[in-house]
């Protein structure tokens, strides 16, 4: 309680250690190690994503929202993995000043998305920093040995598929710095809906897969860049939400967000034509509408057609630096 | 090359990529995830620590050195949990107006840390910040399943035993600070030596171990608190580098900083007086010396004697907060 806010021991005592209650591995955040355990059936997938107040998030932004986000970019991730959510590391780094509330806000988040996700915390570390608050999640899920989905599988004659709709994100950003109006749309930029149902379900049906967190032509790009192969997207087929088809419509120039744009938290899939029913049915259980929008052929980079004509196809993505 | 300086994907491919080689799990960092095996055999034990520029590590530090002190906190607690070292991840968020140069120094650090401890990076995330320069590392080793150590099995009539020298840590700080003049005291504080070789010959002999991150008196605290037990121990018999000793001969009060500084990453180890013998051959094997200083009985709490009486003993050890 020194200088009247929380230590350290007290922090982890009061607002993450009740998190790691369920998984025994955490030994209650009172070790200095987490003790995970394996077997021989499975692969453990593993991320670690960083979020800096003020860079990949407002910094006015809810505490339960920034626990949200900082987890479910993860966890996308674990998802274009093939991989079931399992646990997760914490480093949260506070700035100077920070207030108990917004860490007991955070925690809630994080308790939250623990229901949500069939996840528990595990471990992690808590400092005070200088700078500005900066969370990083390694987040750990687990996949059939051997089975775990990356970039680098798909095969000519795949067939690019995607689920949910594409650029909620990048206009939901819009949105939420005031250049759009729409709620639904920032709403879903500041809280991704990873696929975590959806990801499991795809081992042995998809090729490759990623998840469309640079936006979809970097993301379908860096598939076709892993795999030695070139991709072709037909820009009619991109499923858009009614929100964002309104938005374009509108507005045609801003199918530049839409397609170069991120944070969509949404799949991209290789798939091979001859398991698209297995991908159909995959799709229908998790609950996750999917959608053909392209092809993999012979090549490199990637093509944008409209109308059937081939348009130039920036694909920087977002840009991290 | 956004403003002349690499981007995130020519900075991972230049500096990080070349690191993760030799463990085919991290996709050569080009896949969102990464893999790793799992066996019957083996528990995973996990550890994150965040170390922050102008916090944890003087801003102007060798970069090599920033490299090794963020991975070899990680690799001292996963010696205690008695795994040996595999992999790691890295967040490393990089103040604006970074150098290359000074990633270049840190990637070589941590290329010399990989060589010497036999771990590889498997992935990670980098990012750019207006705050100082924080580095997240989430390090993994393995322990023969159900069999890592903790805190919490000592027991009544445990002996309390330390590796190689207590207070170098904590007076190498003063040196790095001007306030003491030992370069090899300084050098100690500035590049631990995790005890990796004797950690895992632990296992089967220690009830209960942990890092002298916090303290000496803090960390053996920790332990009794964990098995709910109180500790003793005998000043006279904590070993001290000929440095140190020459310290505190000159500026007893320096005792304080001995016992209650950190830093030192030696290991605290609970050892039942029957297992003496295998610990001195543990020792011997892993070159490494080991001293008891102390002894586990029923109670609560932390006592030290210097000479047979009983003295105050701050416990506080490091103040995080």
């Amino acid at each position: 309680m020194r200088g009247g806010r929380l230590g350290e021991f007290e922090l982890i005592a009061r607002y993450f250690a009740p998190l790691a209650k369920d998984f025994q591995g955490a030994r209650g955040l009172k070790s200095d190690n987490a003790f995970l355990p394996s077997d021989a059936r499975h692969d453990l997938v593993v991320k670690t994503d960083t979020i800096v107040a003020g860079v990949h998030f407002l910094a006015n932004e809810r505490p339960e929202w920034v626990a949200a986000k900082a987890l479910r970019v993860c966890l996308s991730d674990l998802a274009a993995g093939g991989s079931s959510p399992f646990v997760y590391q914490l480093s949260l780094s506070l700035q100077k000043g920070w207030r108990e509330k917004w860490v007991a806000g955070f925690a809630q988040g994080l308790a939250a998305d623990q229901r949500r996700y069939g996840i528990a915390i595990c471990g992690g570390d808590t400092v005070v920093s200088p700078g500005p608050t900066t969370i990083t999640i390694t987040a750990f899920g687990r996949v059939p040995k051997g089975r775990g989905l990356a970039r680098d599988g798909a095969r000519p004659g795949d067939e690019l598929w995607v689920s949910g709709t594409i650029g909620d994100g990048a206009l939901g950003l819009l949105a939420a710095r005031g250049r759009l109006k729409s709620l639904q749309l920032e709403r879903r930029y500041r809280l991704p809906q990873p696929r975590t149902d959806l990801g499991p379900r795809l081992v042995g049906i998809a090729n490759a897969t990623a998840d469309v967190s640079d936006g979809l032509l970097a993301d379908a790009g860096h598939i076709a860049d892993a795999s030695g192969l070139a991709v072709t997207i037909e820009r009619e087929r991109v499923p858009l939400s009614a929100a964002a088809r309104r938005v374009v419509r509108g507005e045609p120039s801003l199918w530049a967000n839409v397609l170069g744009g991120g944070d969509d938290y949404e799949l991209v899939m290789a798939i091979p034509p001859r398991r698209r029913n297995a991908l159909l049915a995959a799709a229908r259980a998790a609950d996750v509408p999917v959608t053909k929008i392209g092809t993999f052929e012979r090549g490199r980079g990637v093509r944008l057609t409209v109308e059937g004509r081939v348009v130039r196809a920036p694909r920087a993505g977002y840009v991290h630096f």
